[in-house]
């Protein structure tokens, strides 16, 4: 299945008061995670909400193995488990500069026709780029 | 003019690494204070949502007077600053629960008819509330 | 168990492009939650960081059953899930203002010792108002 | 006066219901941006802060002319506008992937011994690479 890395830095406003990444802050790198992914398979996450396809994500687990600090520069490695039906499920690692592992996290999002609001098969134009 | 107070508790992921609240997150406390204002003279702000029309910020200017710890509970002070006309202007204060002034804010929002994207006028039933 | 409930009003910013409440943002829902579970039984975390224990986060996991909208009012139910040793874990449940549940989550926290970074058991005066 | 720019891509999570990034999510853009003209000149912020000074922010303000959508590529132009004594003030730009200009800012922020926790002059290791 297609693996794809991105890098981010940590921005300030990411930490908390005990100097590390707050928990709550993976989720935006997840999410860059997977924009790039798709980006990366000749798709944009934008055109396909700009052409009715939303995917809320339904299930998110994140297993905390080390801190980020503020100006890390992480990597972001996003692996598709499995072909996508209803739902698409990404594995993740945040690795930082170091190449030590700081989280494995896993989510999984559903496809959703944004003028019924409801559940939709993964769409041609994508399968036919993953398989 | 009219004036509203609002409390909250400040979060711990507000905070950050130098252990108090990181300076974009009195943004969202401004937001609050202003939302309670609305309600306060009799309005949703998510009803004027509903009803066509936004109010997107633009200006905003936040004096740091002190700073914010994590779990301090905050008063925010929302002041009208004149009869709105095309925008509507707030003053803000916020304190500690020891009465200490932590930071004086002040918003500019428009009023925008979200079908057509212009300007337009304060509605007749909030002016209606204020005056 | 002990259970305690909180509530809270989502905020603008909390919001997405989607016009519901981003999913990283229910992270700091959670950390209100079992911030009130713990004062409920006569804590305050900033208390015990104060005096040298931290409690990160290594484990989060959300299922999102539905979504919540600007300006509800949403309950988050905190439970305890068992006595903590090194760990503690919490489950929790967010409805909103309409009864219906929106998320399902469980956190699993650790106790850091904050001078020697290192794990340590619960404290003694924690367990003693629990058991 | 020494001008850097940097560009970011905006996330999903920094929009709101508004379909636009919320007006509190510019400020960890300037952070971004001033951190990099830090890092243009031969600092980093946080070698800086490992080294006892603290540049906490003492005032912002933003002029919000065009909204910037999700996806989009911003690019943040910081300028340091005069010789830091006590403070060190900044300029910023941002515009989208088109040369839109989407916001005007201005920060101050003050250098503090944060072992003192007592107002510095800026440090001359910064002032050399200045000036």
């Amino acid at each position: 299945m297609k693996t794809t890395t991105t890098t981010l830095r940590v921005r300030y406003g990411e930490t908390d008061k005990m100097g590390i990444v707050y928990y709550g802050n993976y989720a935006p790198y997840l999410e860059q995670g997977r924009t790039e992914w798709l980006r990366d398979i000749g798709f944009s996450y934008k055109w396909m909400e700009d052409n009715g396809i939303h995917l809320p994500v339904v299930d998110l687990h994140i297993k905390y193995k080390a801190p980020a600090h503020y100006d890390d520069v992480l990597t972001v490695t996003t692996m598709l488990r499995k072909i996508p039906t209803y739902r698409i499920e990404f594995d993740y690692k945040i690795h930082n500069q170091h190449g030590q592992l700081l989280i494995i996290g896993e989510t999984v999002l559903v496809f959703v026709n944004s003028e019924t609001n409801k559940l939709m098969k993964a769409p041609d134009f994508l399968l036919n780029k993953i398989v």
